[in-house]
């Protein structure tokens, strides 16, 4: 079994022991954890990359800090030298839910399952050498299957096992419906593993059952199995729910350096270890100095997030935008200042207008109703005065600074 | 809903029940009944024949008395201008079971499909006119699905559905194993109802699962639902189980006719106006008669059987061989004599044998330990004297008869 870990030098032991430390960190289970020493050992005596996968929704390319987890681990494999596999799941994107009884979920075209291909290259490219990845779309392999061969991928399968998982085994016991090619969104998800003879695939704890199945298929076929490795979700800035996009407690990885610098000094101080471990950039021994000092009191959790927000809109943008945007964050929360840097609007409509027109005609706030709840919650400012009466009249004039909350300014250019 | 049915003149109506009478004569349910009179209607109205579709498993071609029930509801079919579709299921056959688990069953070659395609032709013309039926084989559509195809006609289906079927909802609650291509076969089964259109499906009521599929398929395909005959399964030989070739209880159509008409003899009285019914080809009313005259006592069973065996051998073979195969039982057991006609077998072994090797090397039994059993039970007999010492020797004399059981009979030529 240890075939390769018991036949390295000392140097190559060294190799796999700070490679072993480095890619298990902050990983929540390893599946098996033997089997990945096992891998790396490998790699090194016979000097080729494992090959790393990850599976990507074509549907859905809204990438959160929530990705950066697993991206920064992938950039770890990649700074080892190992070779990433990103694999766009088009083929269940193209032929949409065939239950055609959501119709909300239509087959994708080509088209859209490119331009959602090149949002993910484009976003990821933030964290990590998208030159160096591999990019596949399982549609090359699954749409040559013809009956027998399906057949004979489901015969790799048990019914049970399928029900063993958690969202199938609530449907089930609820009864509610479960449509027989559900079934086989895991299978073919497995199938990718032996597709691309994958030696690690990555995944959120989330993913555990899906990632767990190309393991399944790699042994039918007699592949040597993949090691899994389930990463943590992190919660979002509420500190309560799993980061997501339709929760809106996210920080989008193409959101301004100010929202990204904004948005992290507002997450709850529990988690700044957290996500120095998982979405920042660094080290392994950086992170571990702050979280002495956060614990024996020589670093106070609102620095730490500055310094935890630095280096997130470092990592999506660069030192100077992080450094600007730290700049812009303490002039206007640190001395209760407006920011140096802020959106200019031409101002086209009435001079004469009511306070919510103006700040519903600004759009930003989405609806009348919110914009008269947030001036009467003293949240709005005009030239930084609370303006606290719904009905007040306001007189736009050139250069005028329209404040929403915390972190919304709007400076107004009103053509002469 | 009845809008053919509605449409009927009164010649067309009696027709239509005429029909309605013989071709739900025997069957145990149908699904739904309102339905099939509306299928007879159209098929008056728009003078055209009905589409009728069984099903046959290309593995196990062994055509038995069981069969002739659905046999014999096919020639009612056929006998009002309907036409007959008789369906291989070659695709699952030459795939084999992809589970790899059970090398039992191998994929079916070419040759065999076709072998035993040709055995269900030759058995099933001693009852329907083969000229006027329609065969197909299943692969011809299935092998064109890919793996978009597939998965639409998954959709079609729920897992809690399939888990209804009795076998599949037993082996999941007692733990035992359910591969997923498993749930594919009644799937395939639907589908090919909708490849060909067929308004109505036979089946044995063991089969109501897999036969009710084909409407959901229909259904699915927005294609007009067949209806579903359900016919009984008759218990074999022995009154109680189901008639089976495993169980050896059953009455092959390709047995002799002295083999026929003993073995239709030696079923329970309980059984006879089910056979009658079921199997023989005499009319609704010949059979109510024999009904009513073995109910008031005017019909003594014995007599009933011996109608019922002529009539089997009669439909199987010809009246003259029945004739024969009569006669033959009645000298055997009537009068305790032998048989007139026997098979004649050339011995060329040692002329000096002990009786149990004799009757091994005549294969009248199939091992030396159940000849011995024979022999000290008193059923071997030589030239009609009871040989009862399984050490006795035998010389063996051309025209010697060796006699095994009640109805085994050899005459031996010995070359001089």
């Amino acid at each position: 079994m240890m075939k390769f870990v018991n036949q390295l030098n000392n140097n190559q032991q060294m190799e796999l022991q700070t490679q072993f430390e480095v890619l298990s960190y902050g990983v929540e289970r390893i599946v098996p954890k033997e089997e990945l020493k096992e891998k790396i050992a490998k790699s090194i005596v016979k000097k080729q990359p494992l090959k790393v996968k990850l599976g990507l929704d074509p549907t859905a390319p809204d990438v959160h800090l929530g990705h950066t987890v697993v991206l920064n681990k992938l950039k770890q494999f990649q700074q080892f030298g190992h070779r990433i596999q990103l694999i766009i799941g088009d083929f269940t994107g193209r032929i949409g839910d065939p239950t055609g009884k959501d119709t909300a979920r239509k087959a994708l075209t080509d088209e859209e399952v490119q331009h959602n291909a090149n949002t993910y290259y484009e976003q990821f490219g933030k964290v990590i050498n998208m030159e160096k990845v591999e990019l596949h779309y399982n549609s090359k392999w699954l749409s040559t299957f013809d009956f027998s061969k399906v057949l004979e991928l489901a015969s790799t399968v048990t019914v049970a096992r399928m029900l063993e998982r958690n969202d199938f085994h609530n449907r089930y016991k609820s009864h509610k419906p479960i449509y027989l090619h559900e079934f086989f969104y895991p299978v073919m998800q497995g199938y990718d593993s032996y597709a691309l003879q994958s030696d690690i695939e990555l995944g959120g704890t989330d993913q555990e059952f899906n990632v767990l199945f190309g393991r399944q298929i790699q042994e039918h076929y007699e592949q040597e199995k993949q090691v899994v490795l389930l990463l943590p979700l992190i919660e979002g800035l509420d500190g309560v729910e799993k980061m997501s996009k339709s929760k809106g407690n996210y920080i989008g990885v193409d959101e301004s350096p100010n929202d990204i610098f904004g948005k992290t000094m507002s997450i709850p101080d529990g988690l700044i270890v957290k996500y120095f471990e998982l979405t920042s950039n660094l080290s392994i021994e950086e992170v571990s100095t702050i979280k002495s000092m956060l614990e024996n009191g020589t670093l106070h959790p609102k620095d730490a997030k500055v310094r935890l927000a630095h280096s997130l809109v470092e990592l999506f943008y660069s030192k100077e935008e992080a450094d600007q945007s730290q700049g812009n964050f303490a002039n206007v929360f640190g001395k209760n200042k407006m920011p140096e840097n802020m959106p200019e609007v031409i101002w086209e409509l009435e001079t004469s207008i009511s306070i919510i027109d103006l700040v519903k005609g600004l759009n930003l706030l989405p609806s009348k109703s919110e914009a008269r709840k947030m001036v009467q919650n003293g949240g709005v400012r005009i030239n930084q005065e609370k303006v606290m009466d719904p009905s007040q009249m306001i007189e736009v004039v050139d250069g005028i600074v329209v404040q929403v909350g915390k972190r919304k300014f709007v400076r107004l250019k009103v053509n002469p």
